[in-house]
């Protein structure tokens, strides 16, 4: 292996595909927000985008195929391509993810994790949520949250099965003003009923909120860019296992 | 390695981070231009993107670090994650793949040869190059011309030194309205000149370019949309080593 005399950093593995458009969005994010004025102070970066990974709303909601075998096969790929820190920018798949990481010797970062941990940072009383069907069944941001003591409320049934239908136009690429419309519209409902600020819990509402007028998209929390500036903290960091012996000694 | 029912679809392997940006905007029109209208109809996708590869100005002008172990390096994580073809989203880098490239299980897709393909196609007589210094220096685009029999023009020393300040504007993530007027100004010269197509032969002005009018992008042909186009068509072919035999045997 080459030595790396202009990067510190550690390298980043990103499990995509899931889908395709917001892996894309999500490694657009980790690149602008890196502090770089060239190319060789930008992360190193290996991706596995397989987005022939089962669907996880029909293996949470109607018994569909386990997307275990695939995950497994992305993180072996990835981590045997020497990823350091790992990352998932799906919110749905964190269903299945966290005991998969267990015991493997890479940092995990939880999209789920730094997105509760900024809203407290934002000191938010109650957030609305925005994600699958699939990732309220499996309970990935309620569980989180009621664990940090945050309440939050979810989109009417109405609302709900719109949201459903704005992501399959996503992953289709049929994306409109319309489409836009209707996502502000989800939004002012779950003001209304007392959201200070809502998550757009699923990569591909993040892609489309980023669209959004500015006043809205300041109520927003958005998951994949909290998971983008995370990521590059902790890339930019040494990992533990790199801090000299007499440091640790001390501690 | 878990059965992939749902894709026919043979592995991409993307060698990028040459810049970081230029790799997001390759894979972002891979996910675009790909036919799907859900996930599982996606490629499968590896990206390798290592932006400490030494710079290749550097290397070709001023006898820089030579980039080859890094490439070497990402070409053996992409082939040992599975890639079956592979692309590099970074026209200069071209004056060292060829020959890296030889004698490896895996089929391989150059920008150059894709984007000169496309110009025969659109039967110009005379092209201007947008292209580097290193790549100009270097000849990877004007050869491969000269073997096609179609002229090539390029911009005046002042425009180049120009456009080599746009490739670092874009790297360094500082692009405003004024850096599209110039790229349009330099466009217009070539076009004086006689130009009726031009190559936006540098990855980070294709990421710029597909900012400009409409009626300027007609005239311009795009390696890194050509090289898009061409992996999803080729990563939706069989390779020929999984053509039944029977059909081998009567060619």
């Amino acid at each position: 292996m080459p030595d790396f005399p202009s990067s510190g950093s550690r390298i980043v593995g990103i499990l995509g595909g899931m889908g395709p458009r917001a892996t894309v969005d999500f490694y657009d994010k980790l690149v602008e927000h890196t502090p770089a004025t060239r190319d060789q102070e930008h992360l190193r970066v290996v991706i596995w985008a397989d987005p022939t990974v089962p669907s996880r709303q029909e293996a949470l909601l109607a018994d569909g195929t386990d997307p275990t075998p695939w995950l497994e096969e992305g993180l072996h790929q990835l981590t045997g391509a020497g990823a350091e820190i790992v990352v998932v920018p799906c919110n749905t798949v964190h269903a299945y993810i966290a005991p998969l990481m267990k015991h493997r010797p890479v940092e995990f970062l939880s999209i789920i994790d730094v997105t509760v941990a900024a809203i407290q940072r934002q000191q938010a009383q109650r957030v609305g949520i925005l994600a699958t069907d699939g990732a309220l069944a499996a309970g990935v941001f309620q569980q989180a949250l009621r664990r940090a003591g945050i309440a939050w409320i979810l989109p009417s049934p109405d609302d709900q099965r719109g949201l459903m239908n704005l992501v399959e136009s996503v992953k289709a690429g049929r994306v409109d003003g319309s489409h836009l419309g209707q996502l502000a519209g989800i939004l002012r409902h779950l003001r209304r009923d007392g959201a200070t600020l809502t998550i757009t819990g699923c990569t591909e509402i993040s892609a489309l909120a980023s669209s959004l007028p500015t006043e809205v998209g300041a109520e927003l929390i958005d998951p994949s860019l909290e998971l983008a500036l995370a990521t590059i903290h902790r890339a930019r960091l040494p990992s533990e296992a790199e801090i000299p012996p007499e440091k640790t000694e001390t501690r």
